[in-house]
């Protein structure tokens, strides 16, 4: 959809441009952008997401490109090329500075979501035998020179392995004349370079680090991964989990800014793969079609019962997919979680049922709407009701577990998928427990 | 429930004992915990959520406490006391020297979810007039003394009001005899003492800092936010989100650690709400009750129909919800979303119909389960769920605006809640349909 510009764009503030962003084309964001002082325009630029830094840059005149793409610290540098095009990488590259150029393309090389595509190669390093006044002497040298991050010094050996670690604070609370070495932590927790992000935001989440260094296989250090970075993380994984939950694929893209069509495919799939799972409703009321015609009352309450187990399903699969995600729930806890949802489906259910009957009686005392025949009604209804619930809340919550243990996302077990799941099994559970209980009086 | 507890607790290593420590019972975990070596247990300790914390701390002799507690940044040291018990707060307040305790109870004092909940107190500060030698000189004192952070150093005024900022790679680079003034960024991103944290995080995303500075309404610095508290924030909020999405109130606590019956109640409340909702759908049931009855066939359809409703109207909603918590769909874009869903309701309303429609028409002439009505059936269904997915788009894309108009939390338009108020409008709309276009053959 194209997207219509209500704001006149020469006289924006700088304000007004990030307010009015969103609706802009991108002719207009190049003019607002254009027009701003310069320093101004930097400040602006650096808040873009790289999708829009990377829009923009592009947009530009071919020599206007460089200052603004060398602006970038590396890893940000690199996240913008990533989201141009592939055909615009080696031009991009060439604009940066040969030193930087490597690194970029050293971490283009990694995949986008491990350890190694987050990190920064830039880090302040020193030597165990220095002196403390020697190492704070080189760490404004280095500073002078290059590194983007002054958080903890790291400690490296002649091959650039990684021997321990001194806070900035550790360091200048030092004597001047003790050694790098008697000062320097030595139990590190490090990332891998291949770790997955989820991972790494989970040990961030854990540690409370600002800050944890990379490494590969032999301790070489590669870079470091910094805790501004795992916000975004956090929040691009929630994101794809709440839209896995809400029964679509992840968007990978902000809402208002994704191509219709692109959208549709995302959540047309699983639609029709819950329509075709849900005609199976239709064949099972057929199977109960001559129960229907003789007592319609059953038709009824159809609707009410299934959505019940839809419901109660929900909120398990919901509740035990966060928790995984979160690391509280693992594979091996699946039997404390099946005897906690057992209960809860028992409790939930007659809860219930217990409203669903007293409705169908007073509903009968009022207005005479079920016959003589409200009491098994009722009893049929509430029946069915606690199976249902408990039907839905085991299998809610046993699904992440079976979709984790085939190596599937956990929450592909989606609140659609999970009540579509139910209202065909709820409906048979419906019909069964009505078959037996008003045999010889409905039925 | 009570928790079972497998594992012997003599020979715990430390990971043994994280990996365990979730299926311990509290004397189990006090003594694999006081079984670690002393250093171990500091890291263990450290590592832990600040519930755990806090209820391993009070476990402990009264004599052990203080070393534990005064291990901890004060930041996180109000986070444990702010667990505990409130009658436990003096005894643990008195267990901290005077100056950290002063700091702690004024955190203690702002509520947890805003700014001045998650800032720590302990800052490196410098003055505007110091040449650049003299601040790394003041600088390492400070650190001898206290501040934990070391990322920036803030520029204070004698009345503690901030004039600007200095990142230790700008001091470390700049000429010895420089004035910290001619160096400091003055143009500054702070953040006010009552911000919400969920506007915080959201700074923190756009902006890329390690941390921010926290002022009163005078521009006082009171202190600072760091990233690595945001990712915690990030999550919770996410989780939060989540939870009510999947239909329940949030939960507050790990799944397998809330007691059984505060669930009950956090998921019985919207459960029990949901079905006094969805006992309108047998009333409308009910009022069609004659139809059924002429024409059975009808009622076979009504799971499919209003589930797909359910289901497009979770898609949408949840997009929304997302989209709103990032920020990146605000309350006057609604229009644009309108125009958005009828397109996406539409297209897949017709998607859906179409299958639909051919299954019908494929089962009639396989196995002639419909009749000779069935073409007229298969236009019913069809026109019945354009209809409904249409509906459940636009509900479920403008119930989180309406929600938020009323200053109500835009993810209680929970993909449950959006299915039942969609089901019992679909009813409505299933039976208008086939009213019309049976009239005359079947009704």
């Amino acid at each position: 959809m194209s997207t219509s510009a209500p704001e006149p764009t020469e006289v924006l503030s700088v304000d007004d441009l990030r307010e009015a962003w969103d609706l802009l084309v991108s002719e207009e964001r190049l003019s607002g952008f254009r027009a701003l002082e310069r320093t101004e325009a930097e400040t602006f630029f650096l808040g873009l997401s790289s999708r829009d830094q990377s829009e923009l840059l592009l947009e530009l005149p071919q020599p206007e490109r460089r200052s603004w793409l060398r602006l970038l610290a590396p890893d940000d540098a690199a996240d913008v090329i990533q989201e141009a095009p592939r055909e615009e990488w080696p031009h991009l590259l060439g604009l940066l500075d040969e030193p930087t150029r490597r690194e970029v393309s050293a971490l283009l090389a990694y995949a986008e979501d491990d350890a190694g595509g987050l990190m920064s190669p830039r880090y302040a390093r020193t030597r165990p035998e220095m002196t403390i006044d020697e190492a704070i002497a080189y760490l404004r040298r280095q500073a002078r020179e290059r590194p983007e991050s002054l958080y903890y010094a790291y400690v490296l050996d002649q091959e650039q392995r990684l021997l321990g670690v001194v806070s900035f604070r550790e360091l200048f609370a030092a004597q001047p004349n003790q050694k790098v070495a008697e000062i320097m932590r030595t139990k590190l927790q490090t990332v891998h370079e291949d770790m997955d992000q989820e991972e790494v935001a989970k040990l961030f989440d854990r540690l409370h680090f600002v800050a944890l260094p990379v490494v590969d296989e032999s301790g070489v250090m590669k870079g470091i991964v910094t805790a501004d970075d795992i916000v975004d993380v956090v929040r691009e994984e929630a994101t794809e989990d709440i839209q896995k939950i809400g029964g679509t694929e992840a968007l990978d893209a902000p809402y208002l800014d994704i191509a219709f069509f692109a959208m549709i495919k995302k959540r047309g799939g699983w639609l029709m793969a819950l329509f075709l799972g849900e005609m199976l409703t239709a064949s099972a009321m057929g199977y109960y079609q001559a129960e229907i015609a003789r007592a319609v009352v059953l038709a009824l309450f159809v609707p009410l019962v299934i959505s019940s187990g839809g419901n109660s399903g929900s909120q398990a699969t919901t509740l035990v997919i966060r928790a995984m995600a979160l690391g509280e729930v693992r594979l091996r806890d699946w039997w404390r979680v099946v005897r906690r949802e057992f209960l809860a489906g028992l409790t939930l259910g007659v809860l219930l049922a217990t409203i669903g009957m007293i409705r169908i009686l007073v509903w009968e005392s009022i207005f005479h709407t079920y016959g003589i025949h409200a009491g098994v009604i009722a009893i049929t209804v509430g029946v069915a009701l606690v199976g249902v619930v408990m039907w839905g809340t085991l299998m809610g919550s046993m699904l992440p577990f079976l979709l984790r243990r085939l190596n599937f996302d956990p929450a592909s077990a989606s609140a659609p998928f999970v009540a579509t799941l139910v209202d065909v099994t709820g409906l048979v559970i419906y019909f069964t427990t009505a078959h037996f209980i008003l045999r010889g009086t409905l039925l």
